[in-house]
């Protein structure tokens, strides 16, 4: 599990992004997930600019684009990280670097952002082509999320927002330092005792109904108490089932009626 | 990992979905990780016709899209699944139901697919409200993703599609039957006679441009044997570098001016 100092030391690097809402996207993930340091590597400011217009709108992703930095190039961005990893959907090239799934990669990178001070880059590409040959000789890690590719598909690729939320989930994935603990049964579970008056109450009902007369194979006590265990697995439930039947009974003894 | 079978005994419910841009953005995420089954629950069928009209030009998500089922109710969506899973955010409310995080929900859901002929539903709710109370008891398991929460924030919620992917990237995460193999290193690695020539190599390059005169005490043949061993990994990376000293020798020599 990272902490606040580790996951600050995480950059995302966004290259040749087109598409200022792809770009909002990312950040909305990284807001998501805890990680706050986006570059954009852009010839053209464009749609960096957009993006931050753009996201003056968007509470997530706002604080994360503030902040966000523009650069030339794919060296300049990463000129202070240690580790480089590149993400690829690989597609019809000649791989020259070891593509390693994103489950094993993310070890590695939390590895990295615990060891020390040393900052780690995610890098993703442009919408269009991905990272390229050149911008992923940079990295020395190359990372893919196992996506499915059916015999006729040439060319996958992965939305560029959903990526980033994949792969930064993959680091998040244990959870994180103060979460709020998520709920679980604070109910009293049903005892013994609970189970067995309903399973009384049950058998009187079906009497009562007349179930027991029709169906006298499957109203055996044990065949009852075993339908009893399946009802209320806490206290509370147990008693709004024998409330029931007992409603039953007063209805069929007429003094409902 | 899941079979093509299983995969096609999952379930997309989108409940409430407002942004046709987001149905889409789900469809083409179940299309990424080899999902099929798409059904939008939504009293009004207009975000739903949307999608379906702007899918046709994106091809990831179309199939998904033009097989997609419109449904008036959750109850009726999920009546044919064996195993209902909610996803929730859970934010302020309280919560009546169990919450696990995904990768503890992710091994049930591929048991529940893999152990038979059921089907297993997978809930998100809108982009405003997410799955309300009474959405989430329809389903059998909640589960959330882990969100960074910063004390400040009262209201956390991702984006639908980044959502979709988050959750099917977690069943697909180990990867697919039949994909192709990722890239390893097939070079031969380099061979200590390799290494041994590099190491003599250098150091004659070395002696010839006068770095032994100028640094004696970093250049013992220890010591750039140590560098040596860091060049090159495979056999064709220590040629490259032996191709390169022998030429700065030769340049040094006199020979190539």
């Amino acid at each position: 599990m990272l902490n606040g100092a580790e996951r600050a030391r995480l950059t995302v690097v966004l290259v040749g992004a087109r598409n200022p809402s792809n770009i909002g996207a990312a950040a909305r993930a990284m807001h998501d997930f805890g990680f706050s340091d986006l570059r954009v590597v852009n010839e053209y400011g464009a749609s960096f600019e957009a993006a931050q217009l753009e996201a003056k709108s968007a509470v997530a992703a706002s604080t994360v684009m503030e902040n966000a930095r523009l650069f030339a190039s794919v060296a300049e961005a990463v000129a202070d990280c240690h580790v480089v990893v590149g993400t690829t959907a690989i597609g019809e090239r000649e791989m020259r670097q070891v593509v390693e799934p994103l489950r094993v990669t993310a070890p590695k990178m939390t590895a990295a952002l615990q060891g020390g001070d040393g900052r780690v880059a995610l890098l993703f590409g442009s919408e269009k082509t991905g990272l390229t040959n050149e911008q992923l000789s940079h990295c020395n890690l190359l990372t893919t999320i196992p996506m499915y590719q059916p015999e006729c598909a040439r060319h996958l690729s992965m939305n560029l927002g959903q990526s980033v939320a994949v792969c930064l989930y993959e680091l998040a994935r244990e959870g994180f330092e103060g979460a709020r603990a998520l709920p679980v049964k604070h109910e009293a579970a049903a005892t013994g005792e609970d189970r067995e008056r309903l399973t009384q109450l049950l058998l009187d009902a079906m009497h009562a109904v007349g179930y027991t007369r029709r169906y006298p194979q499957n109203a055996s006590e044990t065949l009852v108490r075993q339908l009893a265990q399946q009802l209320g697995g806490s206290h509370r439930e147990a008693m709004t089932w024998m409330g029931f039947l007992r409603q039953v009974l007063w209805r069929e003894r007429g003094e409902g009626k």
